[in-house]
């Protein structure tokens, strides 16, 4: 058993928190995690927000909609990318991954919430005072899981091949 | 120290791998850690190719011209999106990282090579007899590293902020 793997495979979406404080050094130590993802040319083209505060957590929760839970969140981390760089989607949907399995190995939970591609993009950047050369890719809002997530997920078989897609079998 | 974040902080991009194999029992443990990754509306929008072959690694290996190295790889993941979902390219790159840091654990080294965007993304699509509602996003080539990856990385200070940007600092 690898306990690292482990802990990867038992990550799942979680939009319930309770209440419980996060130290600052783990927030810090995630934010590490995020920070040294692969970059496409080494260019790390990101800002990486970290909001505790309940005022801008509401606010957050409230321009985006679909994720009312944020406002409850220990933290939200906000993944800001220089738009315009080929693969800013990319390198910041590794720091994001990251950054989410960072909060797992501390047994805290989060969910991926989009940024890229949603109408509250630019809102929540002008909320935050980022500058308008960065643009919201993700919002990583974490806390001490209140509900088990179990989404039901495809098996191996059905989403991986070996060598040439429909060659011999696994 | 947490040694699952300590793991996700030692990852650096690795160009150059010994011929050592990697058991099958591990390849598989990485797919499953991509199969699990979080995709919006859990649509799980993607298919992973392990490539062991050696002369579809040494193909793949000319296709992109700028990675040599996978000719060398013990395995290349090759990571489709369903191209056209929205997020598609998030979803297949949080897989992808996911892999990287499983790949990390099992003591394997990789480097993220880009797909999506890249005039080989289609050729390779070919070649692996992928159908074409498929979208090659990246590469995963792994091995035993053969060298110490080290590039330059921005401080905290420079790519992270509290709360509202050019507010108090952290």
């Amino acid at each position: 058993m690898n306990v690292g793997t482990m802990t990867i495979k038992s990550r799942r979406s979680v939009r319930k928190y309770r209440p419980t404080k996060i130290p600052p050094y783990v927030i810090q130590d995630v934010l590490d995690c995020g920070r040294l993802a692969p970059t496409a040319n080494n260019l790390q083209p990101w800002l990486f927000g970290a909001v505790t505060d309940r005022d801008l957590l509401r606010k957050i929760a409230d321009l985006t909609g679909s994720a009312p839970f944020i406002a409850d969140a220990a933290v939200c981390i906000a993944v800001f990318g220089r738009f315009g760089e080929t693969f800013y989607l990319e390198d910041c949907a590794a720091a994001t991954m990251n950054m989410i399995i960072a909060f797992q190995n501390h047994g805290l939970a989060t969910c991926w919430v989009a940024g890229d591609k949603k109408p509250y993009a630019e809102p929540v950047r002008e909320l935050l005072g980022v500058p308008p050369e960065y643009s919201l890719v993700s919002l990583i809002p974490a806390g001490a899981p209140a509900e088990v997530g179990n989404p039901p997920k495809k098996t191996l078989d059905e989403v991986t091949f070996q060598d040439r897609y429909g060659g011999k079998d696994r």
